[in-house]
């Protein structure tokens, strides 16, 4: 392979391939990268020259971005390259298309900050933004905490520019909000977790930020409550409502008790909570009336609406404070999709199941749940790989009849590669695995990611 | 094919399939429906048990809505069978989960009736609701008069069933707002105009309708104006505005003088006006107040705002009397996006060649320029084929350059297969056709509209 290692230098530079003990070095600590090189382009015409060199070799590559995703997608074998976009820095904004255009290698922190210097807003924002690139954030679809209002990376994407397998370079990098001159070719890429394509470029949309903001914690008599209650928000918010987090008591409790930094705001026996937040000018006297019907009306118990800047962000930091969950011991953290219905029964029914196969189990439940989103963390003492794999049984399981997701925002990767067909049929799994031969027919993106493909 | 024709019948029953004077009965006064059989299957095993009998015919099939389509998409040869899906008709609403699950023959009218009855509304509308098909409006990813608030349909599809070529049922019907469970499928679909599969059932996501609405027609002093002018209303309006409509001189006052209905709620002397709304409780007042500081910035010279919904049906009434254009005599109307900054000069110098080439053509503009959308309609006296083609060359062939869409929303057909390669690059043609192979092998899908592919 000395020659094909001489090919990649002669694409990227010297300094652009590590391997050997430089890539040892990079990769220290990080058991779950196990590559023999590592390659850095510059630009997108390196990117196709070493994915064509790639090809031709028949060496398998793992595109990496930030390495924020959750589901082992970016994992590498010892006979794997890593393509890591991280030279790839451009970014511009357009203040009257109202775009941003950028390398895949730019950091969601970095696009968020050219948005707000030019007086606009880019619509995703989720916990990772320091180290996760947008390129990273289109090959997982990436969601966060602003979906129910702007939707995901999909709905932000006005066009990309990908690198096939073969070195192909698609350039559909649309500006255009309206544009059905033939297929729309980007969709492919958008969440295939790099199986498909290379994202070298994204243009995503800009949006005005609002004018203001209004962030409230409720307390609620039971699931029940939940659906009319967001319906409420929704019809009153005008399409401003922007977060709608409910948490169950178990983590409500967690997250406010010592040592948890924050003492609770609403008493603890309530069984449900729900962080809410509108993005608009009078977004707090907004959230003020609302509330106050819907505690008439019995869909809420309780509310206490921040009355300044510093107040929302203590509400959101307990809300983020998932660490707390730790205190107990190692988690198995989840992220599955259910229709809104479906959601109180199912959480209720999986922590019986839990709790009569493991008496000292703990369960937390919280989540987006206005995009019907639900996170849950689960403590089994001494949980081995066969106990991993039946606890994973009695969260997926159900879901096959509720017709609900195995992930709903991190992927599948390889972590939950076993348990896609859950949500998906097999006429489905032929059809991806018709489009992963037809685009990569010699199986060298990300192979094994995703689902099964032939070896190269 | 006597066999072929019985194979059909056993499939859909004799009442199910049109041939010979029944056919040309039904067809009569339609010049551009050709067709040798029409077969009108009544669930998705039928349509699944047509296509798979076609595809092992080797005869051409052309799925058809409610033939609302302006680029010939659903033409037929006199060799084809049309796949009508007009007994598909099942609807059903969920409140909770917020969708309609319906199947590909009902009518937009139909689905926006049930979702109003239910409380909630379709966020798609468009003036052809009486006749086109949910189905139709999938395979073209219809447009229409909210995009700039609630997007085309694709960004409103929460899921589809489609049967592919051979016959294989695709169930996509996933009702999660967030699933990224494997690859979305269903966007290969949505768009693609009938050739990759047929649409036989859509999920769509239902919204809550505005407590409100405001509606003004704005007179603008210049082009340079409609950027700024944008902002100010997005930023100001909360994400509420729906529709940013803009009229250049030239068409207002064709609609607005005799015979059209309508006088001039406005001047007829400034150089562009817009139709603003906004779906919001106090939408009226709130475009009072933005309207008087963009008056005072220069940006609006002139403006009434509907006091009532009788106004502002009168002012969407002037808008949508597209008909006074024929007045003339015949139109070419074109369909096409651009980069707002671009879109001004663009139809400046579209207007001067026009002229130059023939000085008693008639040129207006409009469209819905939130969108990025202009409608161009065209009077050239006495205009034969090759004077079309030559008129579709000075509009088209500067699209290049821009990067503009030859079709926004309406899609390319047949009528505009000869200029696609304005808008797309030869790498995206090679992975268009990857997938029409891949999907279609044996090209039995609408063969040869949107573009060129391989005889059966």
């Amino acid at each position: 392979m000395g020659s094909f290692v001489e090919t990649l230098r002669g694409i990227v530079g010297p300094a652009g391939v590590l391997e050997g003990d430089a890539l040892q070095a990079r990769l220290a600590g990080k058991p779950q990268q196990q590559a023999r090189w590592l390659v850095r382009p510059a630009d997108t015409a390196e990117v196709s020259q070493v994915l064509a060199a790639c090809h031709a070799a028949g060496v398998a590559v793992v595109p990496q971005g930030g390495l924020t995703g959750l589901v082992h997608a970016t994992d590498t074998r010892p006979d794997e390259l890593i393509l890591s976009l991280e030279r790839m820095q451009q970014l511009s904004v357009d203040t009257t298309q109202r775009v941003l255009v950028a390398q895949a290698g730019v950091l969601l922190e970095s696009a968020q900050a050219a948005a707000v210097a030019a007086g606009l807003m880019v619509p995703v924002d989720l916990g990772a933004r320091g180290s996760a690139t947008l390129g990273g954030m289109v090959a997982t679809n990436a969601g966060g905490n602003s979906v129910i209002r702007y939707g995901m990376m999909r709905e932000n994407l006005r066009g990309l520019e990908v690198v096939l397998a073969d070195g192909t370079v698609l350039d559909m990098t649309n500006q255009l909000v309206k544009n059905n001159s033939g297929y729309d070719l980007k969709h492919l890429f958008i969440g295939s977790e790099g199986t498909l394509g290379v994202v070298t470029r994204v243009v995503l949309r800009l949006c005005e930020p609002p004018a203001g903001r209004g962030t409230a914690l409720l307390a609620l008599p039971g699931f029940d409550a939940v659906a009319p209650l967001l319906r409420r928000l929704d019809q009153a918010l005008d399409g401003t409502l922007s977060a709608f987090e409910v948490m169950w008591q178990d983590f409500y409790r967690t997250v406010t008790t010592p040592p948890a930094l924050t003492r609770p705001p609403l008493a603890h026996d309530h069984p449900l909570y729900v962080l809410v937040e509108c993005g608009t000018a009078d977004g707090t006297e907004r959230l003020c009336e609302i509330l106050a019907a819907a505690m008439e009306e019995g869909t809420v118990a309780d509310a206490t609406i921040a009355q300044s800047e510093r107040e929302a962000k203590a509400l959101w930091a307990m809300r983020d404070d998932v660490a707390q969950l730790r205190r107990s011991g190692p988690l198995v953290a989840y992220d599955i999709s259910l229709r809104l219905a479906d959601t109180g029964p199912y959480i209720e029914d999986l922590r019986g199941a839990i709790g009569r196969r493991w008496p000292g189990a703990r369960v937390w439940a919280f989540g987006h749940l206005g995009d019907g989103n639900v996170h849950v963390a689960v403590h089994v003492p001494q949980l081995d790989a066969a106990g991993r794999s039946e606890l994973d049984g009695l969260v997926y399981t159900p879901l096959q009849a509720l017709r609900g997701a195995v992930s709903a925002e991190h992927g599948i990767g390889l972590e939950k590669k076993a348990w896609l067909a859950i949500s998906r049929t097999p006429a489905e799994f032929a059809l991806m695995r018709t489009l992963k031969q037809s685009l990569d027919p010699r199986g060298v993106l990300n192979p094994g990611r995703v689902f099964d493909t032939p070896l190269i």
